[in-house]
Formats: C-alpha cells, sequence, structure tokens
C-alpha cells in the first residue's frame, strides 16, 4: 500500500503556480475563452478552485484593456476591505506607480455612517468620490459600495476607470451587479451572481498587473 | 416597468448579516446540520456563496469546541497569508487575549526557504514550530504549509490546539488536507476537496470567536 506522504505530487515551489495553471486549461477542456478575458478568468479560478468562475464574470467591452491601461498610468485603487487590500501584490503596484486605499476602518467614514443611516462601505464610496483623480473600484464584499458607485456615476459625481464589482453573499448583490453591467460608459469586470469576494477583487488586479510586461 | 433601484431588497445595515444568514437557513431547506459545526458552516457559505461546503467541511470529533476553548485562553494564531490576517476581526481577537501572526513576508523565512529550496509557507511554519506555545494554525493558501505541519506533529516537535486546513487550488491541494485529516489526535476542521481560501480559514476563526460570549 502507498503512504500518503507517496502521493504528493513532486513540484518545485517556483513551478507550482505554471502546474497550477496547466491543470485548470486542461480541466476547461475545449471551452473557447476570450483571449482579452483568459488570464482574469483563470487567474480567479486559480484563486477559488471554483469553475464557475469560466460563466459567471462579464467583462465590459475592453474592460481588460482599460483597466491594464490605468494600472500603467499609476492609477489608484479603492478597496472595501482590508482583506482585499491585503491581496494585491504590493511590489507590482508600486512597479507601476499605483497606490491603493480602503477607507472602511476611517473614523470619519464610521462617523458618516452612522450620521446617514447607511453602511461603511457606502459611505467609503463617498469619501473617495471626493478623491481629485478617477480611480479603479475593486468591490469584494459591499453590494452597498457598488449601489453608492452607480448612483455616485449617474449623478456625475464620479467617472471610474474601472470597476471590478464582485461582491459576494445573499442581501442585494445580484442587484447591486446588475445596476454596474447596466452602465453604458463605464469599464466593469463583474461576477455575475452571488458569488465573488475580496479574494476575487484582489485577483483580478493583480490578474491586471501581470500582464504589464517590465521594460 | 419597474426601475432597477426598485428591485433592491430594503435592508437596515444592522440586518444585513440576520437576513443573510436567514436566507442561507432557508436555502440549506432540510438539511440536518451538526449544532456544534452549523455557525462555522453556515458562515463560511456567508462569505463565500457557496453551497458545497454544507458537505465539504468536515470536523474531528469536538474540533469547535476544542477551537473555542484554545480562544478563551488567548491562544495565539498563525495564519499562511497577510490576506488571511486581514479578514479576523481584530476586535473578538482582542477582547480574548488571542494574538496573530503571520510569518510569510518575513525576512528569515524567505531567506531558510531560497536556502532549503522550499515554500514559504513550509518555511514559515517551522518558523512557527519554535514558538514556546502551542497555537491555532489557519491555513488558506499553501498546501505545504500543511504538508510541513503534519510533519512536525509526526515527529511530535509541535502539537496544535486546532489546525483550520483550508488551503485552495490544484496542486497537492486535497492530498495535503488527507494528511492533516489522517492525523488521529489533533483537532482539525477541513475544506475537503480543492476549496477553501485565505477567506475561507477567516470566516473559521471567526465564526469561533463570535461564539464566545463576554461576560
Amino acid at each position: 500500500m502507498k503512504s500518503k506522504e507517496l502521493a504528493l505530487e513532486r513540484v518545485l515551489p517556483e513551478e507550482i503556480e505554471k502546474r497550477s495553471f496547466e491543470l485548470i486549461t486542461m480541466e476547461l477542456g475545449g471551452k473557447v475563452l476570450n483571449p482579452e478575458y483568459e488570464p482574469v478568468i483563470k487567474r480567479v479560478i486559480h484563486t477559488t478552485a471554483d469553475f464557475d468562475y469560466a460563466d459567471n464574470l462579464i467583462f465590459s467591452p475592453h474592460a481588460v484593456l482599460e483597466g491594464i491601461k490605468a494600472l500603467k498610468e499609476g492609477v489608484r485603487i479603492i478597496t472595501d476591505t482590508n482583506m482585499g487590500m491585503a491581496g494585491i501584490n504590493k511590489k507590482a503596484l508600486k512597479r507601476n506607480g499605483c497606490s491603493i486605499s480602503c477607507f472602511m476602518s476611517d473614523e470619519d467614514v464610521a462617523e458618516y455612517a452612522m450620521l446617514h443611516h447607511t453602511t461603511r462601505a457606502y459611505a467609503s464610496m463617498d469619501k473617495a468620490a471626493k478623491l481629485s483623480e478617477d480611480c479603479i473600484f475593486a468591490v469584494g464584499n459591499a453590494p452597498t459600495a457598488l449601489v453608492r458607485l452607480y448612483e455616485l456615476i449617474k449623478e456625475g459625481i464620479i467617472c471610474p476607470r474601472l470597476i471590478i464589482g464582485v461582491p459576494v453573499g445573499f442581501v442585494n448583490v445580484v442587484q447591486s451587479k446588475e445596476l454596474i453591467m447596466s452602465l453604458p460608459d463605464i469599464p466593469f469586470i463583474v461576477a455575475k451572481g452571488r458569488k465573488g469576494g475580496s479574494n476575487v477583487a484582489a485577483a483580478i488586479v493583480n490578474a491586471l498587473l501581470y500582464q504589464i510586461q517590465q521594460p
């Protein structure tokens, strides 16, 4: 009888990611992915081991190219969780001169949320709207953040470079994503349905960053 | 025709989580969950919107009670990602006098991994093994961390209070979890199969913390 240790596949540390992507490609079989979207879809599957994302991820035309362009220009990224912020590759951000912020734990955001009887996620989008620059928004947790982004865009107050709209859950998650997908002029990458998460948001940002070739 | 905004469910900010758990319970229908495991299973589904976890999560006998006991005693938690660490409720940790560490970005860990031609996750478990205390390990990313924990336990070097073994992915993920589930005397909570993640690891720790009633 084989011992359990023997069942481990021998893969060098630096080869693990490459081997994972090979296995994902094999398992996707004959499924044809749009080459622009493929690196994003595969990295999200790599992050979740969930092949539903091969069908769930919805891209506005050229959303990936728009996102990469913004990152090359040193865009600021706003996330709705510290967890999402922690999962984004800081070295790759720095190489491109990008910055990243999450306002969820800020005292002024907590006060604003309490005063307006709303969520901190909603309030943190209002704080982001006061920035002088157009940002990438990576929303992996709070549908209320997406709802507020939708309102701010409709009111002409912000014009995001890209919205990564992948909150997860049960209350208004599906609806909030539909709102973002109804926007005609804003680049978006959305995980249709209930699934998503901070890990998915971070994986999508990383998938864009890793496509930027360094000089 | 209803506007898209009207389709949003009206739920007060402080009621969103409660409403989510109601929807999860409804959707689980008649499925009978072990009451000890139920809060963990439901919180993981809340975090992922993935009902596979109703069947995937495997608990050693009394793993939840053992984990709660350790947390009440102010145990130290070791994670294999900064993302997992970011997702764990710091206020709840502090209330119980618990601490948390992730050694993945430490320079000595990077050097050790390079020298021994292994992963930083593996090396970071060796660093944790040098601590004078028995810890809870929350592994959401690296199967090599679980493999090293298994070896260190078999060698009698460590005796974890609980292993949360939920790495995600394709290379040795399934096997590494089987190794942990083969340990007869170590409490574990494992996501059988390929699925898991730093978000799942954090959700499990939080599910344990939230069951501790404050005096």
